[in-house]
């Protein structure tokens, strides 16, 4: 049972790669790093670890479908969707928060943390500077937590960079506030490595409550030895990872453009986007109507007709009838 | 992510394994277990599948101090103690069971199953047909759901025989009766073939609900593949891990014998056990007082003095002073 909680070689080559990932403007302590099985169980843990039932995780919309059983199903806490609009290209804005939070109140919920996937799943866009410089400004006011789930992190293919949660703390001069410590990052190397059979994820944390909690609760599931041993030398080989990384993105870069051009010959156009492994389609323009009965007559059709199952917005709780998220790699 | 819950050849290898540990009297569906990454997870999933808060698990003393935070810390959960004592070598009986069954109810809790670890962590002792045969009478009459935690079977390094729940139930001609989904086995590799850094741990159910619920729930634990690719080969090897079983069981004994007999020239005398890493020790003659105090205080005295660490019973919620956990493996 030694090194229980995670190998410290693994550990260290870990967070090297994550500041690598970020371009070295961020530094990591592995000692603020909790191994679990999967950024499945990372971000259950971390909402076990924050709320209580009756505690309200604020999502922007669309949002990953698993989130649902992730974050509400064993945890008694609910999700509240941020709206976000194709308007302004489904950015999240100070009023969509606003609304969010006080929508959650009134159904006699306790908004406790806001959680996003930047690079986001499943729009495939990196968030920008000003946007997270006001979901910092809000979660500053209300006093939120803030879950940054940067699993998609090295999938950045084109510009604009990834700005990670951390580097725009830092760059606030927000390091060692109170906000610092209500910052918490979920990663994994199932998509940046390609990896998911190997249950890899973490829980990053300068909150040594929240590494103390999260670490206890890792025992429900921890990171085979054997693959931890495999990753120390594996990530220790930076050249490789960097080559890997590079490679993947120039891969993904290619497929998404094939599949854009694709679309575009057919009519149909996609939101634009810099990462991921998907795109968020627009078929608005197919719906019988502006509904989402007529959204999943598109879908039931697609499926049947062209054999491919994509994923209705709805499943994705978008509040517009008519996005697709469909995958190019 | 194609075999997402589980290769099929490590899942039909395992089910072999754990046919041949019960000396080929039972069989076991691959298609009614469910991987996790660890029994820790296995034992909290089967909790979250069967009960709600407010609801109780029955477990016989002493018991594993580990369930405290296993069953009860995220599902909310209890634990009521069936307590047993060392006058009949702390033996499960109908009394006891009825016993802890009122006093559930009196704290205003719904008793839900009796969870039992065969062998048992931390008495090393193998439950007699008898004890089975009563457990089994007790949860048919008051409609309990039993969970046998058997990550020690492959450890029973003498006489008598380990008797696994299912074969006790199969005995009695109840296959296919409603008790028959009631029993729910948890298994682990760490133990049996010293893996406890693999993480493979295991839910097996005839339950088709439990089966569903736990897989969908392993998800938040699942065993890396690559250690999937490795035991499948290795439990592949039938020769092998039946000479490593026999070998671990011939020196498990050899150790334990050492233990016991220079703890008899000490004076001080083990419960009679034939399994498991660990001995239950009597220590109530050194204590000063029939208090958990004055163990505490031998605990400590050990501690400064020998400078071992081992449990004490109160650890364990055992309901006698004296008795410790002691290590030998």
């Amino acid at each position: 049972f030694q090194d229980y909680h995670g190998l410290p070689a693994f550990k260290n080559e870990m967070v090297e790669f994550l500041s690598a990932l970020r371009g070295k403007k961020v530094k990591f302590d592995p000692n603020n790093l909790v191994l679990t099985a999967g950024s499945t169980s990372a971000n259950e843990s971390l909402v076990f670890c924050l709320a209580q039932p009756g505690d309200a995780f604020l999502l922007p919309t669309p949002y990953y479908p698993g989130f649902d059983r992730d974050l509400k199903w064993r945890t008694g806490a609910e999700i509240v969707p941020i709206h976000c609009s194709s308007s302004n290209n489904f950015r999240i804005t100070p009023c969509a928060l606003q609304e969010a939070y006080e929508r959650a109140q009134k159904l006699g919920l306790n908004p406790k943390a806001v959680l996003i996937t930047n690079p986001s799943n499943p729009l495939g866009t990196t968030m920008q500077r000003d946007e997270l410089n006001q979901l910092l400004d809000f979660a500053i006011a209300k006093t939120l937590h803030i879950v940054s789930d940067e699993i998609y992190s090295g999938t950045v293919f084109t510009s604009p960079e990834f700005i990670s949660i951390t580097e725009a703390l830092q760059d606030r001069n927000l390091k060692d506030t109170e906000m610092w410590d209500r910052v918490h990052i979920v990663y994994s190397l199932s998509k940046d490595l390609g990896l998911p059979g190997f249950r890899v994820g973490m829980v990053y944390s300068s909150n040594q409550m929240v590494v103390a909690g999260a670490t206890k609760m890792s025992s429900f599931g921890l990171i085979s030895s054997q693959t931890q041993y495999l990753l120390s030398r594996m990530l220790g080989d930076r050249d490789f990872t960097e080559r890997y990384v590079e490679e993947n993105r120039r891969r993904l870069r290619e497929r998404k453009e094939m599949m854009v051009s694709g679309l575009r010959s057919a009519g149909i156009g996609c939101l634009e986007s810099n990462a991921g492994l998907f795109c968020w389609v627009d078929m608005r323009h197919l719906l019988g109507s502006d509904t989402f009965e007529a959204e999943k007559e598109v879908w039931v059709e697609i499926v049947r007709e062209v054999r491919v199952n994509i994923s209705p917005g709805a499943s994705c709780h978008c509040s517009e009838p008519g996005w697709f998220s469909v995958c190019f790699a």
